[in-house]
């Protein structure tokens, strides 16, 4: 009886101080100061901007809960970065564009296309958009965004330039002008009408309009994130 | 039978007038170019700032599907404005600051706090927050939000600046370093690990801590908005 008593007053202690130590974690945690990345916004449901990613940014990070990364710089990532990525499961879209100066700036369309269709499927969202100081190339991919959300031209406009500041470029702005956003448009209205569904197995409600997905973008899982689907019939 | 026949195809021909007049009318929507108010963004899931809205900016205010707004001058809203609010069944929350410059800038921290505690709330999200630029009533409220959400002071100024850009305020900044947020802390915290039950019957999963809700904050009823509750057990 007494060994009994003994080990019930060990568990006892050992669950105390296993309490006690998840309480200092969460405290820790509530009081722990989150440092944005340069230039860091959010630009719509599920997709964030910023400039590059220091090491004192990652706790900020990983609130996100980040699914994937484009990324707009040719050079490759740092081991450091490359490590949170792989520890947080975050997929990796490297878009690389050379970071000229004008006027030798030229923006490769193809590229800002590329990166736009990441950035316009769903499955890759919460996605982070950033390049080096989040202003120029990021910019431009933005920009190109709020194109086919079809945002007026000034609008766009006055959202480049409170990024890029003193350093807004009229090339970037032209690029954005030009920037044919016809093929995008279907896709892009449908995400901007908050279509949540991740999986692609059920009618999803946006507002007042039912889409069905086809078959070919079907994955066949129906993942965690799918909470905001409305299984119909 | 002829009259059968003759009124299948009226009905036939209505049916495909309407059917026109439909696809018209979304061809329309997705070509309308969508004009935010000065200086919109998106803060947070849920959570918008601007300055003063034009009747311009309506159809797009429109695709936010806003529950509320946080109104942050004395003035009262013109009629036209009033009418879109009732039209689309937003609620109004008027906390009037008066827009005096600097250094007579005294901006009053129970108008702020009462604020906060709207923008806390999830229950009135969607929610726009507006003074008249966007810059120095409406970044001052943002930057006590960006202080529940424990954010660096200089990141928090550094949104503070992208938005006054060369009309920003020491006073402003000032005023959030010195604006105590611990008795917000608890419910900032969960907002921003984007707790999205409305209904407030269920325990809700955050990632990977369980919340539960004390029976004083339930309402005892399950809106539409609780798609993201996980119900346990």
């Amino acid at each position: 009886m007494a060994v009994e008593r003994e080990d019930a007053a060990a568990t006892a202690a050992g669950e105390d101080q296993e309490q006690r130590a998840q309480r200092e974690r969460e405290r820790e945690e509530e009081e722990e100061v989150l440092i944005p990345p340069l230039n860091f916004s959010m630009v719509d449901e599920g997709v964030f901007r910023s400039g590059y990613p220091h090491p004192s940014n990652f706790p900020f990070l990983h609130t996100l809960h980040l699914r994937s990364i484009v990324y707009l710089c040719p050079e490759p990532y740092s081991e450091l970065y490359m490590e949170f990525l792989k520890k947080h499961g975050i997929k990796l879209f490297h878009h690389g564009i050379e970071g000229t100066k004008e006027p030798f700036v030229d923006i490769p369309v193809n590229v800002i296309k590329e990166a736009l269709k990441v950035v316009l499927d769903k499955r890759n969202h919460p996605v982070l958009i950033h390049c080096k100081k989040g202003k120029h190339r990021t910019g431009c991919l933005m920009g190109c965004l709020r194109k086919v959300q079809n945002f007026s031209l000034t609008s766009i406009f006055d959202e480049y330039q409170r990024f890029a500041g003193t350093k807004a470029r009229v090339s970037d702005q032209q690029f954005i002008e030009l920037f044919d956003v016809s093929s995008f448009k279907r896709n892009g209205r449908s995400w901007t009408c908050t279509c949540t569904c991740q999986c692609k197995k059920h009618l999803v409600r946006v507002h007042s309009t039912t889409y069905t997905f086809s078959s070919e973008e079907t994955n066949g899982t129906c993942s965690k994130d799918s909470n905001n689907c409305l299984t119909i019939g």
